[in-house]
């Protein structure tokens, strides 16, 4: 029921200059890094615990369960990651490394296909006794994950057999006249969607709908399970129900409320599997989310979860930058849900937040020697408040290294090496580049054929592709044309040509034929945005941005006390080739403006002194790579 | 040592239009509801039990004690205000009612002059153990403060006996060579140096200037209690040194830090023992951390302490207007504080300080009814968010009822009854006028004479001062004049006059006769103010003031969504006597501006439509007296 399906990562191959190393520098780097982590080989590193915890399980080693509850899902994802890496460029010495620890993931698992090392090895009485907080669902979830992007990415069977066995197990005991049940933290809904697609078995789609449509019905799951539970993991009030998104059914929830990832996991859960029966009452709550989310409560940066309080969405149009939580993990759920949105219906705004996210909201998380990672992804940072008034203390001016459980850093890694699944897709009688990136990309259209794509994205707008396929066929070639821009060309084999745009899209329909060239231009001006009246935080301010690009003003560039600067309006911005320290060059925007000058005195009848300053931002993802100090995406107009 | 003495309550008589009805209020509707809230005699408000807690300690009744550790101190505060009370206005009823009172407290002080009613009732074996938290210095102190005014105000001696002998051993039993001990929250140290003055007993001068010698010393008292105390009544953190201003000696001080209300107390005692003793050490350090209050660390409205955390102080220039604290207590503190720096060096600075705290920070605590309170004063109410969200639930949209120990309302009570003591000064050779309130001053300059002063203050700025004096005398009249004025003529007698202006106040030294009649016309016209670029929250916004009255924007004169106003900058400001529903009339400013028009876009790269509004600000102490909705003092400016 899918009007298209985006292609998956073996049939699209990554050669782009933004993008290919990026995926090197998680290739490299960051998988490496999280192993030896996980393995506790990182000296002044948080202990992790987390392959150990797999081995005493297996029987390989001796000793105690230690980490979160849910630390087997850094394992998951790593191993996710690890196979979309695989796809990307073969390593036979970190397959090995994958294998071994498959091996003992399968050691660890028991006989009735029970597999979560917490309840194995520390409370092994306690097993499916708090749903709310114990995560077992949620660690499944992320194995079932990796397990079919091993087999789909790698050609690996051996996790997806041991999570079938797995997901088995979570089929049996819950559903309608069985268990009673559904995650505290949602994961395992996708993930049972996706094995249901890897494999063709249905009850998995079942129990993934049935736990969506459990969620929200009376009596609350969760307070009666605290009314008789033996174990509490965190103490948590069940009676706060947005919290967890239990507060109503979800095919009637309207507001994006609640835990971010947990909400973002949940929609991409329902869109997956509205898209695939074409349910169109959950269709049209996914699209009521969306609208509430895009339209009142997501940052410019793509960044949603605006309350450190439950790591939570909070109420329209509150959107404070400073006190933020805006979680690296949120805006990875949002292109799920932006690409599951693609997958029921082609828009534009759908691919426009898919972009939005990749470019900042995601990337902000990492730093840029790939060691390094935000979870909260701020507008604003202030020297001396952010990360130590006690309203402010996780907001944090640099990003930290990785944490016990560190759940924002491989949900990256796992993006990034995916990434040639959120580029392209195809129906029955159209390919669709849906996010510019550069590379081949192989359809089954039209007898099957490739495209390839050549482009600067995000740094200048040209983008060119070659068709190359053995016959000449008829298809729809349908870009994706950013919502940003309002200027664009499209040439086929040199020709201007006009095409339809519908929807966000530039459909082109014609013969094509081995060879065919078409070249979009899209017109790359740097721009001034405003937020909607309505958000406070930005009243009186104006935020910048070229291509899909955020920009921020950091104190490094512009000097301290942000507060104190004033864009001019109207005033031309130019784009420099500019050498960031270390970071090599990028195009930074340079904005004429002024800088208030303090004076001695709180507060004046007269205006405050102004001095000419000439303002410099930089791409908002690229912040805090830097020397430390103030950040500000939206400053003041004058 | 003190440069000048401010004139006390029974040489003062107001009779002023602002003040009387405000008195009356107090007098008429907030003490005797006090009263009863004490005696749990009001239906469905929280029991109190203050009252019951004395007798059980006197055995006039028997039960258990209840109520927070400090709950004497609502009891000491009550009487404190009633003593004033009976200054302006005798009530024998009244005063029965205290004498009753007082006689308890008498029975339930204990042998060696002990009198706290949680430890005499509930933990006997406890006293002195915790004076990190446990609050009976505090409460000893706020007991002193009410004898000394029942003493001084109403004439009667009975309380001062039973406080004498519970200062005696306080003074007995802490000092240099006998127990080390500092409170944790200050406030015995400005009652013992108040007991000093009524009494000329020099020991508690000296324990009072023990008590802040002592605090800030290492170890840390409060630390090595921590180790060894067998109660804790909060659980407080004792390393957490500045939230009690004990982290470094107070003559070293040069920030304030910590609880708000504390660290005025603190001031006041610090400038009052200064000025009594000539210490000047002790004098640069109130002129430190006064300096960095008001010059940092105070909002226009004169509040104080910007974040809920430890209802504190935070950093320079973080003076958010949502986040706020501003605690009504906190207002109260820095108008003592005010006046113990008026009589260090008389200095305009400190006048404008203490009549901004009067007529805005101190007074929006009250409702117009004299029944409900607000203890956060926010210069920023959002609806659905303050009161609302987590970091918001302390910034309520209107103010609530008592509650059960009630540290604000009895504050504003003793304020109010004691304004009288705010207002006049006087010296060897100088009569001063610290603040505009209509009434009788019986000086004891040249022998003896009265000035009577009318005026409409704080709505107009015409000041009249007759001098009533049996002989003819030279000596200087000082008149504060606002630095909120800067147009502004003296005639005596009908002429106009050139005095000497210094330090903020003007001069007139001449021969004065029975008759003679001094006007004052301060030009009133209402003004636009900014704030220092450095504090953030207001960067892009102005302010409106018309004399010392800060105004600000209600929704119900202004609409929702008050951050999308635009006040036209240099656009004329119009004074309209305007009647606010049930409060009469008041003088409103119109100010032309822009209401930007909220669309469906959440950015856009078009500016938001903007529409003409005719803006309303009303007198900020009296917001929140009409219909529910959003605040702003600071309005965005275009």
């Amino acid at each position: 029921m899918k009007v298209q399906k985006f292609l998956d990562i073996n049939n699209v191959q990554v050669k782009d200059e933004f993008w290919s190393r990026l995926q090197d520098l998680v290739i490299d780097t960051v998988i490496p890094y999280q192993y030896e982590i996980m393995d506790d080989k990182i000296e002044g590193a948080e202990k992790s615990h987390a392959l150990e915890n797999f081995r005493i399980a297996a029987g390989e080693s001796e000793g105690e369960f230690y980490g979160m509850v849910f630390q087997d899902s850094d394992v998951a994802k790593w191993l996710e990651a690890v196979a979309y890496s695989l796809a990307v460029r073969p390593d036979p010495v970190l397959e090995e490394k994958a294998d071994r620890l498959i091996e003992t993931i399968g050691k660890a698992q028991q006989e009735d296909g029970y597999l979560d090392t917490y309840f194995i090895v520390k409370e092994p009485d306690h097993k499916w006794e708090d749903l709310h907080e114990a995560h077992e669902l949620y660690c499944f979830g992320h194995m079932i994950e990796a397990a079919v992007a091993m087999k789909e990415a790698a050609g690996k069977d051996s996790l997806l057999q041991i999570m079938k066995k797995a997901a088995d197990l979570v089929c049996r005991r819950f559903g309608k006249d069985k268990v009673r049940g559904y995650p505290g933290h949602q994961e395992i809904e996708l993930a049972l969607i996706r094995l249901y697609r890897a494999t063709g078995i249905r009850r998995y789609l079942d129990t993934a709908l049935y736990f969506l449509d459990e969620r929200g019905t009376e009596p609350d799951l969760f307070i009666e399970e605290s009314k008789v539970r033996t174990i509490s993991i965190f103490d948590m009030d069940p009676y706060n129900r947005k919290y967890a998104q239990t507060h109503m059914p979800v095919r009637k929830q309207d507001k994006a409320v609640g835990h971010s990832v947990r909400a973002g996991y949940m929609y991409t859960a329902m869109a997956d599997i509205a898209s695939e029966t074409g349910d169109a009452e959950l269709a049209e709550a996914c699209r009521r989310l969306w609208n509430n989310i895009t339209r009142k409560r997501m940052y410019i940066t793509g960044g949603v979860g605006s309350t450190v309080h439950g790591e939570s969405y909070s109420e329209d149009y509150e959107l404070p930058n400073d006190l933020i939580y805006a979680e690296t993990c949120a805006s990875v759920a949002m292109a799920f849900f932006a690409k599951r949105m693609l997958e029921l219906e082609v828009k534009g705004e759908y691919a426009d937040i898919l972009e939005k996210e990749l470019f900042n909201g995601i990337l902000s998380g990492m730093q840029s020697d790939g060691k390094r990672f935000f979870y909260v992804n701020p507008l604003e940072v202030v020297p001396g408040v952010s990360g130590v008034l006690p309203e402010y203390k996780h907001v944090l001016d640099s990003r930290p290294g990785w944490y016990r459980c560190a759940c924002c850093p491989p949900n990256v890694a796992r993006l990034v090496t995916s990434l040639g699944e959120y580029v392209w897709g195809e129906s029955n009688d159209t390919v669709y580049s849906h996010v510019f990136v550069g590379g081949d990309a192989r359809f089954s259209i039209a007898g099957g054929l490739t495209i390839t794509c050549e482009t600067g994205y995000p740094w200048n707008g040209n983008v060119r592709y070659t068709v190359n396929a053995e016959d000449s066929s008829e298809f729809n070639f349908a870009i994706h044309i950013p919502s940003w821009c309002s200027e664009w060309t499209l040439k086929v084999n040199g020709n201007k040509t006009q095409a339809e745009k519908k929807d966000g899209y530039a459909y082109l329909q014609r013969y094509w034929n081995d060879g065919d060239v078409v070249e979009l231009e899209l017109e790359m001006k740097p721009k001034r945005m405003y937020a909607n009246p309505s958000v406070r935080a930005d009243a009186g301010c104006v935020a910048f941005m070229r291509g899909p690009i955020v920009y921020c003003f950091e104190e490094t560039d512009n000097g301290a006390v942000l507060q104190a600067l004033r864009a001019t309006r109207g005033s031309e911005i130019t784009v420099v080739e500019k050498k960031l320290g270390s970071l090599g060059k990028y195009p930074v925007l340079c904005v004429k403006g002024k800088r208030l000058v303090s004076g001695t005195q709180l507060y004046s009848e007269e205006q405050f002194r102004k001095e000419d300053a000439d303002l410099i931002a930089v791409p908002y993802y690229l912040w805090g790579n830097r020397e430390k100090g103030g950040m500000r995406v939206w400053i003041h107009e004058d």
